[in-house]
């Protein structure tokens, strides 16, 4: 249980005059009960409440797993021929009384979901959201979090490493994915943290590429995009490698992303903005006449989830603080021609940044 | 694109003066439009209007895939700098006007969306939801649906060939499950309908167990439940095989939840009830003994989801019609001792159901 957090949302709480919380997301369920579970189609909940215990609602199936867990508080389960709904205002009323406000998590509450509930609390304010107080507070990392960030890098180089090996005449991308993930998997890292991506050549240029029978090419640059989740948090880092001699042309593009990634990661300190750091890097790209062809944001918080906040996008004016993670990601994308990414995610630190991945970022020559 | 499908759901719309309808689980645009894409955080839609041409709406990095994919209708694009909800407005009032009826997919619409998007139509009631119609019009499947579901289930098979080869002394569970996995990914087999369950002996007990380091053990039972993702088509399915020679107690289990399965899906054609056909399976497994050991529905409908309608459960009298496909899937949970499921997907034909998974049902016993 994160006790530290669950007493910064019954802070909010108290000042928003918010009776009780309903966190829906499986993973800030997570991230505030220790209790993971996907519950599929069924229903998974967490109650807080300013004046009371918290309690945790699971399917009747999962209801013992979470007792079993370190959760300290009331699990509540429900059978499958039980409304989870009425389960939920009857457990409510009896332990905290009809809420006045009752606060959701917006951005993962469905509608047909609200409309199920919404009529056991007639009385009740529903219009306060969550989420962005739960992104606030999920942006800055715990040295426990960083900690365990770290371990998922650590699986992310070892995924180059498998990845870089199985590059040779003959492979195809999807052979090549399947074997970094196979390793992966052998040892215990379950998940991915997204499909892993494995491009050749121009194959590499498409923004949304995914592995297929493509075959590795001798003189072709091979781009890897990959992340595993590692205890409920993930990693996600690209490089981009020669098969044979590269041409000048790949060279230089791949020294032009380079030069681009390492500006914005040494610029990454307590005070910068997150608008700053996309600049740094997309000046150094558009002096070489590249801007066009860099067609996206230079980097995402990471941690829970593989995409949170903050956002390194042109305008976001938000400041960078000490225990934030995210990636630095530039690219350049030609298409018919090459693709080139490179990127590292970093935590902040009192007055600088560390890499959570270290495969080396010169370019890598594979014979 | 779905011609036939997309009519029948502007027939709903006429009958229950629904202008424009807003279509926004991926799985169903997929199913309506022929274009498949994962949007993760941005914002991807369908609009059918019961008066003028459909339209699709992309993230901009998408809108040319869209394009050149088989959907024949206009495609806009919204970029990241762009308010989706606005751009959403604005194409609905200029090719529609302000509607009247607006329906939406309220399964999958979360509440800080509708928040962003009601605003803009201030007007325009949002009270009917689209999303039973859709699961009542994905119950039937058609021959070309069920040709994809044919495919994905022989690719099921061609895991469990792979995952029995996998079985032999000091081989743990994930790696068993790894190597199914890899085998099916070298193949361009790219997705698991969920993630691959291999688990030995008690361990299969455990009503939502994941594959971890126990090993597989001599006499013990192994239990495989997987399927993969083919076309957009889900396949599922699971097998009890034994290493070794079995004790004459994980037969007579293994027995008694094989007869279950081959009476409940010898049960199955056009006019029997779903929950008829559960009482056939839970019935015998009553019979001797074990009723409070199989403590789960026998089954759920899929197709382009793992689980959809119909559900194979106590007091459902849905009626079973042709080309509906579900799972048979009675299993007998003892703790700390044995698992056992065995589960076939079907088709209803006219006059009863083929399976579509090959892989004997009779104990195997591996050497």
């Amino acid at each position: 249980m994160n006790q530290e957090k669950i007493q910064e949302l019954k802070h909010w709480m108290r000042k928003e005059n918010v009776d009780v919380t309903y966190i829906t997301n499986p993973n800030t369920i997570a991230y505030l009960s220790g209790f993971t579970s996907d519950p599929h189609e069924r229903v998974l909940a967490l109650f807080l409440s300013t004046s009371h215990d918290p309690f945790l609602f699971t399917p009747a199936l999962e209801a013992e797993t979470a007792r079993q867990s370190s959760w300290p508080f009331d699990v509540v389960g429900y059978l499958d021929t039980e409304n989870p709904w009425q389960v939920i205002a009857h457990e409510i009323n009896n332990r905290y009384g009809q809420p006045q406000q009752l606060a959701i998590e917006k951005a993962t509450f469905t509608l047909d979901r609200f409309e199920q509930l919404q009529p056991f609390f007639a009385s009740t304010d529903f219009s306060k959201d969550v989420t962005p107080i739960i992104q606030r507070m999920q942006l800055c990392k715990t040295s426990q979090e960083i900690d365990i960030l770290i371990e998922a890098g650590q699986w992310a180089d070892f995924a180059f490493e498998t990845g870089f090996a199985a590059i040779k005449d003959g492979a195809t991308e999807e052979e090549i994915a399947a074997e970094i993930e196979y390793r992966l998997k052998r040892k215990g890292v379950a998940h991915m943290s997204f499909d892993t991506t494995v491009l050749v050549g121009p194959h590499a240029a498409s923004p949304h590429g995914a592995p297929n029978k493509t075959l590795v090419q001798k003189n072709e640059l091979v781009l890897f995009d990959l992340g595993v989740v590692w205890k409920g948090y993930c990693s996600d880092a690209t490089r981009t490698v020669a098969y044979k001699e590269p041409t000048a042309f790949q060279k230089e593009v791949y020294s032009i992303v380079l030069e681009a990634q390492l500006a914005a990661q040494a610029a990454v300190k307590p005070g910068v903005t997150a608008g700053q750091l996309d600049k740094i890097a997309r000046d150094i790209i558009e002096s070489y006449g590249y801007g066009d062809a860099f067609n996206h944001r230079l980097g995402h918080g990471i941690g829970t989830s593989v995409h949170e906040y903050p956002s390194l996008v042109a305008g976001n004016d938000l400041v960078i603080e000490e225990g934030m993670c995210f990636s630095i990601e530039p690219g350049i994308y030609l298409p018919n021609q090459v693709g080139v990414r490179i990127e590292d995610c970093v935590y902040v630190t009192k007055d600088g940044s560390q890499p959570l991945t270290h495969t080396s970022k010169e370019l890598l020559i594979i014979d």
